[in-house]
């Protein structure tokens, strides 16, 4: 589990880390190696999604599709502006790099499927959990959803590869 | 093709998108119809990589893994910061949203395989191509690779399902 916090006393450092010019922050992470991995061990986060984060991943990639940035062109089709699917990938991508497996684990492959829109508001839950282990590689392979309440956003698998 | 403009004498009421607080531009895309796609067709686009996208990428998802923020923490593993795999992903999504099919389309599934990091200062090119058309569903199956020169950072393939 991940802690974020500017406040740190005990902050060893290692998980003091740089995340922008000038800002610090310490991440008490679990930075877990493959030995400690196990078939069945699970991550969850919820993250309530904002318009700035929306606009904010519109500004990182390019991508100004008017479903995302526009209400009055996205009112028709989904009552609204939604959220890209691939930021909430990067919530998916997120808890692997900081909670299961943790830091020091890079990504080999995802493979999505969307099945609903987030929207601003929505408070986005995502479920990861451990489903292969491959030792001669040190590789995890873990799936994954994201939904709001019972409705499911998105279904995805990964392999991610560590580095001890 | 996409082009941004903040100056617009020529653009129509559709084309005006909003970006963010009180922020406008005109997106004068081409936002294809599905009868107006044709195997083979083809769209590119090349991203100068800066830090400024990782670190913002970093903020909308909560990815704070130090390999990509901290230099001193991914020198011994990749002599310097990478970005996240997810923010190429990102740029590739951004392309079908904006150029191939174009906005008003809507991604159904990503398949995704890492295959090298990007680095700050990178000149990622994008390149997406047709590959199957479902004119039932209105569906488009795209497929594409990021690179940087002659190294392949990545190789996708998508869904996407049109509206009109």
């Amino acid at each position: 589990m991940a802690q974020l916090s500017t406040d740190f006393p005990q902050c060893l450092p290692r998980q003091m880390i740089r995340v922008g010019q000038g800002r610090k922050i310490c991440l008490y992470f679990q930075s877990m190696k493959f030995s400690e991995l196990a078939l069945g061990q699970t991550a969850t986060r919820t993250i309530r999604l904002t318009p700035e984060m929306i606009a904010g991943f519109a500004d990182v990639t390019g991508d100004h599709n008017p479903l995302h940035t526009d209400p009055a062109y996205a009112e028709p089709r989904f009552g609204g502006i939604i959220a890209h699917g691939v930021l909430l990938v990067g919530f998916f991508s997120a808890i692997l790099a900081t909670q299961l497996p943790g830091p020091g684990s890079v990504a080999r492959s995802l493979n999505v499927r969307f099945k609903a829109p987030a929207r601003p508001g929505d408070d986005v839950s995502i479920e990861v959990k451990i489903i292969e282990l491959v030792p001669k590689i040190r590789k995890a392979v873990l799936e994954g959803r994201a939904f709001v309440g019972d409705q499911i956003l998105l279904q995805i698998s990964a392999e991610a590869l560590l580095e001890e």
